[in-house]
């Protein structure tokens, strides 16, 4: 469930032809209903959604309700898993129950790694440490690697039961030179979306996955399965993708496009400062015509939760607009702002390691 | 790996035309060079091969090697299976790590049942405490269950990168119907097959398969993957089926056709009092022209164990050609070995119950 690489997704995205191809609805009207929210609903970051309206009704109701953000461990994690994570951590603060599967067979079956056991290391050494140093608590977090846990394959094999091989080959485009575990895989990512509603999580309840628009044929293939197995259809949101340092799409594959967790301030402050600018071509031009802060990427790094001000982010956008916030401006206060959440997220990661076993499921 | 139920062969089998067709080799030239053997390798009840000179050389020099006999939890344990186990236990004694796959998941991918959670059943409350009754030695053997071991799974994952739809498809015949649970148990069994060669039970080894022919298409996959990965390929060996008690094929579902290791004495007696016979037509008919032992099921189950001493058993099957050994002192030879096997099997399991957790492998 890698929530960023888009395939075959290159450039500019047009979110609202997407919505229609999908057939997801636009999140909107859900805005004025909810209690609490979060500057990714507010921004319009998360901008697509499938039910909802059952997860709103769970948390305004305090009632049970999971929230699940899967992981494909294959590198180092970026600025765009962040803000993933910052979805999973509003829905643990709303009194969900957080499930993390870390997809170490897709990575492998999918043939981004030659060795299973490169992903599985990659999981507990990387993944999961930076993973919980991001704000995860113990007691409503379980995190599992997908070969590591008996039961995400004991419930995909209850699920294979309910579908056949020409129904996930309609959906996923599978052919001869496909492996075996590719084609079940289909049904692991759906058991994955479907774990929190184990008899031993509770059972059935509203679930919510946190999603890019390329994962939603498994949404489509989990939301029919549920029913077949006597589970709640689950939810899902879909959200708008951080664009590249560069412009166009960021990448984990590609370091000039991201800022990585692991960056160190020089590397930092070297990539925000040849990050592309939506500003004048010279700080005159700038001043006299303003610039776009919809296509700078250091405009956008503070849109995605590096200013969590909404008054203070529009103050800054509509003085890049009209030119008196100048691309230096903003990139300082970026450099600023992601600088000082790295340092304390590297001290985090130190100390998460230690933590691992409390978040991992038993095998 | 049920190693009975073989699929669309009924009535007479044809061994020779199997090892043809399937390529295997004839058992025969190993029986010379058998240090110890047993009634099933004597009797050519065990009539076939794969690469069986590996075992052979490692029993014969004490090295390390297992044995793998999976189940199919798909009901009560019956004498075929007790027939299957003496070959597991022979290999036991002779030095070999025994591994148990119980493969649930098979049970419900194929549809032979609806609900896994009876198949799991079946393997906690029947299958396992049977074949544990029946002589298992903690200290020697592993049992698993399919589902309840991640490592089977992780295992299949890593042999699955290395074959294809089409390869599959090729070997077992999937069509679009086929789910992908079924699809992805041609690379799970092959997991079972080479699980002994797993880093924490030692490394790659000769491993001895007991299989039915209907089996060998698995086996041929397991033998292509395992060099794949750097483990041995694994042996095999094939045996003849014990008829039924009316004659031609013994089936699991048709209680009338073979003995359940939960018979008691009563339905014994009856079962093999009603069973088909080779002798005359009459005892006066038979007095004078005798009986063919070959086709006579109370004889074959003297062949096939009941009677454990090789001359004794030529002596009443010569006796029973000539006519001088009636069908009735077959049958009440055998009622007796039978029930007094069961009689034992009965009080064995009900320890066996107990020790169940001695033998499986943690999750």
């Amino acid at each position: 469930m890698a929530q960023i690489d888009v395939a075959n997704m290159e450039g500019d995205i047009d979110y609202d032809t997407i919505m229609k191809e999908f057939g997801v609805e636009p999140f909107d009207r859900f805005l004025p209903q909810m209690k609490k929210s979060h500057l990714l609903f507010r921004r319009k970051i998360i901008f697509a959604h499938r039910g909802f309206g059952h997860i709103l009704a769970a948390m305004h109701g305090k009632k049970p309700f999971a929230v699940v953000g899967g992981f494909n461990p294959s590198g180092n994690l970026h600025v765009g898993n962040k803000i993933f994570m910052d979805q999973l951590l509003f829905y643990q603060d709303m009194g969900g129950q957080v499930f993390i599967p870390i997809s170490n067979d897709e990575t492998y079956v999918f043939g981004k790694t030659d060795k299973l056991e490169s992903a599985t290391d990659c999981a507990m050494k990387t993944v999961i440490p930076n993973l919980i140093a991001l704000g995860l608590d113990p007691k409503k977090t379980k995190i599992f690697i997908s070969t590591k846990t008996s039961k995400a394959y004991e419930l995909a094999v209850k699920l294979s039961a309910k579908t056949t091989f020409s129904s996930v080959k309609a959906i996923f485009g599978f052919d001869n030179q496909s492996n075996p575990g590719k084609i079940f895989y289909s049904v692991m990512q759906t058991a994955h979306i479907l774990f929190p509603q184990l008899e031993e999580y509770g059972g059935p309840k509203p679930v919510v996955v946190s999603i890019g628009i390329d994962q939603d044929p498994y949404m489509r293939l989990a939301r029919d399965l549920a029913e077949k197995i006597g589970f709640e259809k689950p939810s899902s949101t879909y959200n708008r993708f951080l664009i590249g340092l560069q412009g166009g799409k960021m990448s984990g594959s590609k370091p000039h496009t991201a800022i990585f967790l692991d960056d160190d301030e020089e590397t930092v402050r070297k990539k925000i400062i040849g990050a592309f600018s939506g500003g004048g071509a010279s700080l005159k031009e700038h001043r006299e015509k303003g610039g776009n802060p919809d296509i700078d990427a250091a405009c956008q790094y503070l849109k995605f939760g590096f200013e969590p001000d909404d008054k203070k982010l529009e103050e800054i956008f509509a003085g890049y607009r009209n030119g008196s916030v100048s691309t230096g401006d903003v990139k300082n206060l970026v450099i600023d702002r992601v600088t000082a959440f790295l340092k304390q997220h590297h001290n985090n990661v130190e100390k998460a390691r230690k933590q691992v076993d409390k978040f991992l499921i038993a095998p």
